[in-house]
């Protein structure tokens, strides 16, 4: 029985990145079970054809609903922006997505109706954002910036690195000339960077951090369904991987901000 | 026939990278056809595991035999390092490798037989070039440091960017410190960064820059087997490539240093 409060939450990224979404999670939601999928063997998905991409988005989502979780979470922006629908029409489970969830995020956010996006190139291009914030308000002005060079900082661990701060400077500044009250982390990767970015921005500026947006969507939506596990107990979190590249426990660890056991290989 | 001098010359790598090895190519060695393949689909190869390279390479190997070339060229550290004796076991024709050459390079090069090697932390963990290099050497003193920036640094374009001189004074510190005369640059996308890393290197360290040294080597191999094309019209260079990512044309031609035509998508 899939609809059943005590089954996990699935979460599934092409990588590590979607680790932050679990920590979010984790954070606000301390009793739910949680399976983790990164597709670690095929990442990066961005330079992927759109067939591709909804091939590898159905193979995942049918593995974690074999292993009967309660909710789908797609904590990957490239899955989100040309495959969501793939997972909406085969799950017979509740179905969400960070690009939706940094989108209402954004509306509750901003004051003037001004706001930055910033992500990866591919997701950037996709106007995934644009589109989601659009579809809710369409009288949003929205200003994206591609930050390419965020993802490698973040695995290389330069969080707080002098080189860090130049890069986001550059990549902010056309942004922060348009004069936008909002600014969406629009990547799984950058809620890394927020303590560096809100200098970087500003105090006038308020980030939307799409895992922490995920983490009150999924709270909400549970409670709404009444699908939040009653236990208190210590969850259950298991994390499926695709392969185990170079560093992937440093990096894994660093995005989930505790250690990370519970890890299988999934040879496909 | 594929020793006809008149045939083209192969050179394959996981993505752009490559294509700087074909600039030193064509500058070097003028006269030359070259066919030029990178399989933009699948990489990096760098997580992949060694059988999945394997039959990438050899996929690629045999694409470009079929195109009848006179020598095959391995731009791609990764294929280099672990799978160069798939491609000399099922090539008719010689086969040269950017690993090999930048080894011969650094040889050359050292007076004081202390060298330092940089590259991406697959190429560097591999530990390939330190194998080449004692091969013909064995008490060379080998100092290696990973880049995992470098590459995104080069496709961002930022080759003289204030962000970059402070990523590679960082990695290069601790090599510097071991007073290596010689610095051998391990990755295809490294040769774009050469006056800044000969800046923060100093004049004292001599840089080896494996396109180069694989042009160099490709002429004199070239001369030795009486391969060299006698023709002396404009030569012809074609690209195939199985995908064509976002910014393809923009950093294919950064590496080729000109324009980037004769582009054909391999669907595989």
């Amino acid at each position: 029985m899939q609809n059943n409060p005590n089954n996990a939450i699935g979460v599934f990224d092409s990588g590590v990145g979607g680790l932050t979404v679990v920590r979010a999670l984790m954070e606000r939601l301390p009793f739910e079970n949680i399976i983790y999928f990164g597709d670690t063997a095929r990442v990066p998905y961005g330079v992927k054809s759109v067939e591709t991409i909804s091939h590898y988005t159905r193979e995942i989502a049918e593995f974690l609903l074999q292993k009967e979780v309660k909710l789908l979470i797609i904590a990957c922006n490239t899955m989100a922006s040309v495959a969501s629908q793939v997972v909406k029409d085969l799950s017979p489970v509740p179905v969400l997505d960070v690009i939706d969830a940094g989108a209402l995020g954004a509306i509750a956010a901003t004051t003037r109706r001004q706001v930055g996006v910033i992500g990866t190139p591919t997701t950037i291009n996709s106007n995934a954002y644009a589109r989601a914030i659009h579809q809710y308000e369409p009288d949003v002005r929205i200003f994206s910036q591609a930050c390419p060079l965020f993802v490698p900082l973040v695995e290389e661990g330069w969080l707080d690195h002098q080189v860090t701060r130049l890069t986001a400077q550059e990549y902010l500044k056309p942004v922060l000339a348009q004069d936008v009250d909002t600014l969406v982390l629009g990547c799984t990767h950058y809620p890394l960077l927020k303590p560096l970015l809100q200098e970087v921005a500003g105090p006038g500026v308020k980030l939307v951090d799409s895992a922490e947006a995920m983490a009150e969507e999924t709270a909400a939506l549970l409670g709404e369904l009444k699908l939040a596990n009653p236990q208190r107990g210590r969850p259950d979190y298991q994390f499926y991987v695709t392969d185990v590249p170079l560093r992937f426990q440093t990096i894994g660890e660093r995005f989930l901000g505790r250690t990370l056991s519970n890890v299988h290989v999934v040879k496909w």
